[in-house]
């Protein structure tokens, strides 16, 4: 492990943090409300940083693992000091509540301790829904950027996560990549706190839900989250753009470069519309008795879907007193999650559509035994290690589902609550069912649950290896195995 | 397909089922009963059986597909007509409700339509327990003796069911493998009926529940199941029981021929007593606080373990009541499942012991990429498509399961009741939780979703591929195709 090059880029990681933290700073000021949380956050943020990032080290060359580290440990070290503010501020008294709702922020997952919102200062309302669209932002360049990276270093389980062609190969520097998306992430996100002004709403809230549907987070500042609204305008714009940050960003890059061929033939975003259109127009049906119009059952189950599917969880109504075949698409949803590439989170379209192919194709071949299966994905036969490493990720994550099942029940809530609200993290939603559905909150959750939450919210936000990778003795410990092999 | 053969062999079980309701039939005689439902059932038995076996085909050659066919084929048809006596008799009127009920007996189930079994007459309630018996038997030969012989004919996929040495590889005719299964299951069936007698309770009833410890099929005399008797002894007794015909039948085979140290060595042997053993502990203490006496807890709870894993679905305690911890230990169980080899349902101890090996393989390569990790299961690495072979399982079977819990949650039970229902009928446990759960029943349901769960059923039973290789079209209808491969 090349400890100097991992501390070095942590080092600047939370430089930029500070940086980031000007803006809910500004937001104080206009509001008229402290600048202090902000401002000793920043500090200790910059001190951190200049002790671990103060020189370049010599030697900056980093391998798969040490990248891991790097990613967990910035994602940790960033909501470490990411909660102060809420503390510093009173908004959120207790540090673990705050650590909780900062990791559930830059996560982009939305699950939230507060039983109320409202009464939060402006800039903690900012900074809360801030947090998703940095990690949205952080999520994009990890999964576009880091992951191909690996590719050679035994990290083929995560190829399958850019199974079309990734900016990683289509622009040759990294930092080219990685400006291409921010472009393209800040403009989608500019777009949509346009068109929410243009309906009326305040340019704040608009920041507020703009923020959350881009980085599929689902943050809102009211406590009734947009339903709070009740305008179907406000309903169906957020809807569109959850819809659209759920998308492999690497069709919005062919968009821009006019290869529209290429985005009508993907694969994952076919079976992804297919999936959300059958969902939206079956959920519709089943809860029309609730809703009386069709129109307003549509736009319900429409919103829903596009919430859930991407892992945003937004709310404009309590889906708590749906039919329970409504309720079990959308614990399905939760799973499938949005497509890979985008800033959703879940298993992700992509891995559903493969293991679904390859499973049909292992009957075909038990029927005939001679003839020749081979699994095709985006066009192209999928490589064996690909399809192993969607297997190889479905048992992990099935393992650290069922694990961490386990220990939660030790809180115990209702199977429901336990399962949703398990579900709802480590696939980085937000509300699950039941105590902690859209009405509902984590916040009778013991801080050990809460800390466990948090893993699984890193853990589902990260593809679950570096994680897993982190709390692995081994790769702190046998540093002389390791040299051995990377001297090879 | 040979289908004259396939004909031919379903023809002939057909006619052992009309053999085997000789002893329902008896039962009647005995208790005063009318023998005219199981007497009308043996004519039709015996009628279709002479149709389809009266002439052995000249060509007996069988594929795997052939295989699979009059495997799936015979569950179903021998649960339509062992059904009957059920409606002949008046004890369930309804016939998808005795379809159900005998389904469930066959495939070992123990999931029951009944709200009150204690007004069965006598020989209703025998025929109903003997089919968790005959099924039970069915299940051996199938796992040792025909899924083995579909090697070579991609049908890798069920390697892993046997890990082991198969009792197909070390006794080399089938028949004597078969005979060697029975004579080991006879010799403990009766061990368990003269034990049970030994502490008092009467033959029938120490035969309705040696039958479902043997099958691990779990259907009682009693409404209240094995806690009618408030016994310690009879739940010590059957809760061993559960345990030893959860085990790999290979093992008991080992012990006939004196090896002793195969047996110990087992891998999959020593993770099921682990598993049943640590589930056992940390139960009684979660629970002791409604019992109790501790060795009461401890009773509760080991009975409940084994219970619960071994998929036999017996009850001494009304586990709804249970705190959540426990109770998500035992929903975890319910899909652990008992040994590969063993009359039990579930995903079983050797696949989770495999996919668990392989995950942490994997996540060793990734930390150190010129690494050789393989995985070693019971002494001998284990071949690659073995690995495959367990990956697709696990992903067909949440396919399967992600489907029917959709249509099944069409009935508006809340989401508990679907899922553990589901989950109770696809292990082959029998209760589940909630309105399922171990006081409750599935009356509730509608046919459909009585039909839904029938077939849930046998598809876990035979291992999932078998039936859905029976509702795939191809199987039918691409007759040149497979010919032509089958001529290669």
């Amino acid at each position: 492990m090349n400890y100097r090059m991992i501390g070095y880029v942590i080092g600047r990681i939370l430089m930029t943090e500070a940086a980031l933290l000007a803006l809910p700073g500004i937001t104080a000021l206009l509001y008229g409300e402290s600048l202090l949380p902000f401002a000793v956050t920043a500090a200790l943020l910059v001190a951190a940083g200049l002790i671990l990032g103060w020189k370049r080290p010599a030697r900056t060359a980093i391998y798969a693992r040490d990248g891991f580290a790097v990613v967990a440990l910035a994602w940790i070290i960033m909501s470490a000091f990411g909660a102060l503010p809420f503390v510093l501020s009173g908004d959120i008294p207790s540090y673990v509540d705050a650590f909780f709702e900062t990791v559930s922020g830059f996560t982009t997952t939305g699950a939230s301790i507060l039983t109320e919102v409202e009464s939060l200062s402006r800039s903690g309302l900012f900074w809360r829904s801030f947090t998703h669209w940095v990690g949205g932002m952080g999520v994009l360049v990890f999964v576009m950027a880091i992951l191909p990276m690996t590719d050679g270093h035994g990290m083929h389980l995560m190829r399958a996560e850019v199974p079309g062609p990734s900016v990683g190969k289509l622009v040759s520097r990294m930092s080219d990549s990685a400006k291409i998306l921010y472009g393209i992430y800040l403009a989608m996100t500019l777009l949509e706190i346009v068109l929410l002004m243009l309906g009326g709403m305040p340019l704040f809230d608009a920041c507020i839900h703009s923020f959350g549907s881009a980085g599929t987070g689902g943050f809102s500042s009211r406590n009734l989250s947009v339903g709070a609204y009740n305008s179907p305008y406000f309903d169906v714009v957020i809807g569109i753009f959850m819809l659209l940050f759920g998308v492999n960003f690497n069709l919005y890059y062919f968009l821009l470069i006019r290869r529209f061929r290429d985005v009508l033939k993907s694969e994952e975003l076919r079976a992804y519309l297919l999936i959300v259109g059958a969902a939206v127009v079956v959920i519709a049906v089943d809860i029309s008795h609730l809703y009386g119009s069709a129109l307003t059952s549509l736009r319900h189950a429409f919103f829903q879907v596009s919430s859930i599917i991407t892992t945003t969880g937004y709310a404009t109504a309590d889906f708590n007193v749906w039919p329970t075949f409504s309720k079990g698409i959308l614990v399905v949803l939760m799973f499938v999650g949005a497509c890979a590439g985008s800033t959703g989170g879940g298993i992700k379209v992509a891995r559903v559509v493969i293991l679904v192919k390859s499973a049909l194709a292992d009957m075909r071949k038990m029927l005939h035994p001679n003839a020749v299966s081979t699994v095709r994905f985006e066009g192209k036969p999928l490589p064996e290690r690909n399809l192993r490493g969607v297997h190889v990720f479905i048992s992990v994550y099935l393992l650290v589902f069922t694990v961490s099942f386990l220990l939660l029940s030790l809180e115990d809530f209702d199977l429901i609550t336990t399962f949703t609200a398990l579900a709802a993290c480590i696939n980085n939603i937000g509300p699950g069912l039941e105590v902690v559905g859209p009405t509902g909150n984590f916040s009778a959750f013991s801080p050990a649950a809460k800390l466990l939450l948090s893993f699984n919210m890193l853990v589902g936000r990260l593809e679950i290896f570096p994680m897993l990778l982190l709390v692995a003795p081994s790769i702190w410990k046998r540093r002389l195995v390791h040299h051995g092999n990377a001297a090879k």
